[in-house]
């Protein structure tokens, strides 16, 4: 154990835009379907589908595109044409080699961080696609660990910080998840700095600690510094 | 640096059985297509979109799913009806769901391993997959550490052997392919001990290294512990 504070960072939706781009799939999703069915009715059915596979799959974009071929399967009754199934599939392959594109003042924010305390990413989903993302997106050297992991739940993160001998009360963990990224760093003893991204996910949806001591609501990155100044003194 | 001995185990094909899953999901494949085209020329083909599709989506069963979906609809000029792509969906989740089936001898010789020495386990491929099937597996507990990576190369090698402090001359690998288990493991300057497989990937198809000081050949998981102790004496 270290009594050196750690920031840990999410990276969808905290550092690089992810969820428009599903929001733009999905939009892509519901025009070529749209001969077969209403779009409203598709988006339930994806999130269905995406729910029931997630627990075969796990998180990310091949499972999405999988899901997305499912769908549109099953609400066309097979009727769907093998065109649109490639076009799905051509989809979910712009979305793996998508450029990374940084939210606003995150470049700024991790060289000034990173001058003074030991940064840390946290990131779900595949493998592949998350360590390719990183790679791309300019900022890994900012990083002193990088853990791509498969569920951001309480063991998960206990592991994590275990392995890094991070006393739990000098850890802060900043994400747009209330779900991933706050509640279970809470529960183990850290803080969890919450910045929302002006989309959530459906399955990341979960109630806001309000009250809660080591509960921290930011409206953006770059209001990270000071809280971090405030609360782990140089 | 510690001068203690580590063994390290690649996971698929040498703990357990992989590819004769894969090479039971193309004979079905095969058959699905069977009306619209060659089996050897539909083989020939999936290995060619795997191949196209693997810095896209690297390894796994997923992405090998996305490849037989987008083999069948090119083969068969968009022909192919919604049922067979199910089909191919439905065999993409019976190989992420299919029972860990340990290789003969596997347990016991770790276990007896796991005494002496200290285990990890690194095998590349679909973080979720992966770590499934080693909590699956019942082996968890005999290894110190299990390291998943997007691939077996120099560098990560370097990375993961470097973060557990192992001197490389004090390092074995043990697995069933030339390509992943063995060359760059003599290249970082550890041992490389080669147990084939009776089925090997095409991607994974290599030279063997015969006459390299620290290549090993061993014909059976159960020779490794004499191998272990007339190398690193107790």
């Amino acid at each position: 154990m270290t009594d050196a504070p750690m920031l840990a960072f999410d990276a969808d939706d905290t550092l690089w835009h992810n969820e428009s781009f599903f929001a733009l799939t999905e939009e892509a999703f519901g025009q070529l379907l749209a001969p077969y069915a209403d779009p409203e009715a598709l988006k339930e059915r994806l999130t269905q589908t995406e729910r029931r596979n997630l627990g075969v799959f796990g998180y990310g974009v091949k499972g999405y595109t999988l899901s997305m071929i499912e769908t549109a399967i099953e609400v066309t009754e097979g009727a769907v044409p093998a065109s649109v199934l490639q076009a799905l599939l051509d989809l979910g392959k712009e979305m793996m080699a998508h450029p990374v594109t940084l939210l606003d003042g995150v470049g700024d924010v991790l060289e000034d961080l990173a001058r003074h305390y030991p940064l840390m990413l946290i990131t779900k989903g595949d493998l592949f696609h998350q360590e390719d993302k990183v790679a791309r997106s300019g900022l890994a050297d900012l990083f002193s660990a990088v853990e791509i992991v498969s569920e951001k739940d309480v063991p998960t993160y206990a592991r994590v910080f275990g392995r890094h001998g991070v006393a739990p009360d000098r850890l802060a963990m900043i994400g747009n998840s209330l779900k991933s990224d706050v509640l279970p760093i809470l529960e183990v003893g850290g803080w969890g700095v919450h910045i929302p991204y002006h989309l959530t996910w459906a399955h990341e949806a979960a109630p806001e600690p309000l009250g809660h001591p080591r509960y921290v609501r930011l409206a953006d990155i770059r209001d990270v510094p000071d809280w971090v100044g405030a609360q782990f003194p140089l």
